[in-house]
């Protein structure tokens, strides 16, 4: 008997940390199962007719190049449409300032691939999204982990953590997966100041900022970075990279994402994504193009908002009937996300287990820590994805595992 | 003024090699151009109205699944398919060897990011797929060239080549990019033998096995591998990791390939793909497996065998016809190209200007090898993105600047 690679393979291989959220989902994907886990967008909206036309129109008019290699920036036009669309958040930028990626995970990956060498460090919220810190991982990042309150990123604490000299900040600043919360608008300031003062870039991750169900849009980091630099040339240079994505607003599955970034960092991204998959397919760009144009996908951002607005409703409403007076919980402004605090002494790992015995399920906070060993009490509710009853429902079951724990964690610990 | 990071990050960052391809390529998009330089699939050959049907189909009867997030590992109906048609060249795998990627340029990039450590050398044939040597390049390989001749990779040379210690051997075996030629069954074992004998990997990529136009299929370096270690316990364990694509047979601009390996590989690659961009749009994994299911695929590709094979016999036709008789080309048995060798003398560099000129274009040679320096004196030509008698009239102006530079070589070098 031979001894083929596979064998030493699998024992050499270093251990490669793998998404918890990701493992978890498949445990929770029985039906009778309320999950809070996931930040999945609700399907029911999905714009099904639209996109039925969009590939009629796509593939009638433009099948030839919507089925063709394409350039690694990006379908010309949807771009174009991506750099106008922006301009209502006051960021000036042209299409030259935009690559189209696959998904905004691919956009971490390349600036990972870009920036980051082994044992560089990059500042984080915390906690922050998973997602980045796994794509971050793979080139050996280390991780300056900045605390965020109810109103984002704890900027006081910034200016220390910069003088640890990390390559550059991941900051979402805008109803922050895991947190829920939103960076001020004086902090924005502090943030771009800073930023400029010690010559560390920004890292923006903006997915969930088209949907705010309360108040106005602040300034995203790019347009407060701009005013700091007092530049009005077109975005040529500054200190941020933005990201954001269609999969909260039209649909996860195309997996389409976009940077905005001086077009010289635009180039050196350019070059790592032809090494990484040639380009983003250009079907779903055309497809997703011919959706959004004319209007509808504003349209239909309105009716999003307007339904997540419900359901996060339908969360606030349902925690505070409840929960227990010690739980407390953020008061998210948008997004899909919310983070509730547990009393000091309760492990949410624990509670996971007796919460999939009543049929809910969240992710444990401790996940969204990239130094670990933190968040062992929080735990974030997803509310996109069911409707007000299923949500309500799903928190009287939440709260049942949370009251027992609360009196008894001896008998729910795992 | 200030000196916001964009300033200091053009200077410092490293020099990424860019694609010569792909930049050649906007240079030959003029019209008047005839471009054997890509390796554009031909357009008019794409099923457009069965794409219209499929994605009709996708959306009305799947399209909540078609348009959410989706497993990292891809689109079950989807991996099943591929294992069940890969049968047809011996390859015995299951769904679970089975894992989707968004283009196989993405497959090598993730292999890359596995394998490759700073310093580590991968043996490559002389000359390679370009895409891949842009791939392995960014984790900081070096690379161990091994020549081809017509019958593919020199084996006489490997055992040598072996003994420097390369982390994996990466081998085109059919109708290989750029060359043309393909890998003969005695050299299938050997580098199996090989492998085996020295514990060293083979990562098999085979985007044009299925696009042969004369002679048998031979059997892919996965099932001979399998033969040699006498196994047939499905591929639980072996020496092998093999690419294919969807960019060839139905259409590049999906961006849709996967690759075969041990579950335990394929485990690997999960958690890497997972950074690197959460899935494969499940949308264009849906559309793709509603487009191939109930033999469309197969009968499909009878139909690609057919025009490409008349474009490559216009090409050969042509060659015969007008080229001088110092020069020489392959004959490939199937795939996008063939593989035109000038006197030992000659710059195809400097050529590159004279047939641009003339409104022709091709790839100069000596892109294609790892360690520069070689290949300057071929040239490879794309035969399936023009009819004949447009690649007919393409080679009579190609042997117009050949011709010239032939005779007074001073007065076209750039």
């Amino acid at each position: 008997m031979s001894t083929p690679w596979t064998y030493r393979f699998a024992q050499r291989t270093k251990v490669i940390k793998s998404s918890v959220i990701r493992e978890l989902l498949k445990l929770t994907q029985r039906p009778e199962v309320i999950s809070f886990a996931g930040g999945l967008p609700a399907p029911e909206l999905f714009p099904i007719e639209r996109f039925q036309q969009a590939c009629q129109r796509a593939l009638a008019e433009n099948g030839s190049c919507a089925l063709q290699y394409g350039t690694t920036e990006g379908y010309a036009p949807l771009r174009e449409m991506i750099a106008q669309n922006m301009a209502r958040y006051g960021i000036v930028a042209a299409a030259d300032n935009v690559l189209i990626t696959s998904g905004s995970q691919q956009a971490l990956d390349l600036i990972g691939k870009l920036l980051i060498n082994p044992g560089d460090r990059v500042l984080v919220e915390a906690p922050t999204y998973l997602g980045a810190l796994q794509a971050f991982d793979v080139y050996g990042a280390e991780y300056v982990p900045v605390p965020i309150d109810h109103d984002g990123l704890q900027t006081e604490r910034l200016e220390e953590a910069l003088r640890s000299g990390p390559k550059f900040m991941y900051i979402l600043p805008n109803f922050q997966n895991p947190g829920g919360v939103t960076l001020s608008e004086a902090r924005r300031h502090e943030v771009a100041f800073l930023a400029e003062k010690y010559g560390i870039p920004i890292l923006e991750d903006d997915p969930y900022g088209q949907l705010r169900y309360e108040a106005e849009h602040l300034p995203p980091l790019l347009v407060v970075d701009r005013e700091n630099l007092q530049r009005d040339d077109g975005y040529r240079l500054g200190n941020v990279i933005y990201l954001s994505t269609f999969s909260k607003t039209l649909a996860p599955g195309l997996r389409l994402g976009w940077i905005v970034a001086p077009p010289e960092v635009i180039a050196k991204l350019v070059q790592l994504k032809q090494g990484a998959d040639l380009h983003t397919s250009t079907f779903v760009q055309v497809v997703a193009y011919e959706v959004a144009r004319d209007g509808f996908l504003d349209e239909h951002v309105r009716k999003i908002r307007q339904v997540y607005r419900e359901r996060r409703d339908a969360m606030l409403t349902a925690l505070q009937e409840f929960f227990p007076p010690e739980v407390t919980w953020t008061h998210p402004a948008g997004g899909l996300f919310l983070w509730v605090s547990l009393p000091e002494d309760m492990d949410c790992k624990a509670l996971f287990a007796a919460a999939l015995r009543e049929n809910v399920a969240f992710v444990p906070g401790d996940s969204f820590y990239a130094t670990g060993d933190e968040g062992g009490r929080h735990m974030r509710l997803n509310f996109s994805n069911a409707p007000p009853g299923r949500i309500r429902e799903g928190i009287r079951r939440l709260s049942i595992a949370v009251q027992s724990h609360m009196n008894r964690p001896e008998l729910i610990a795992v």
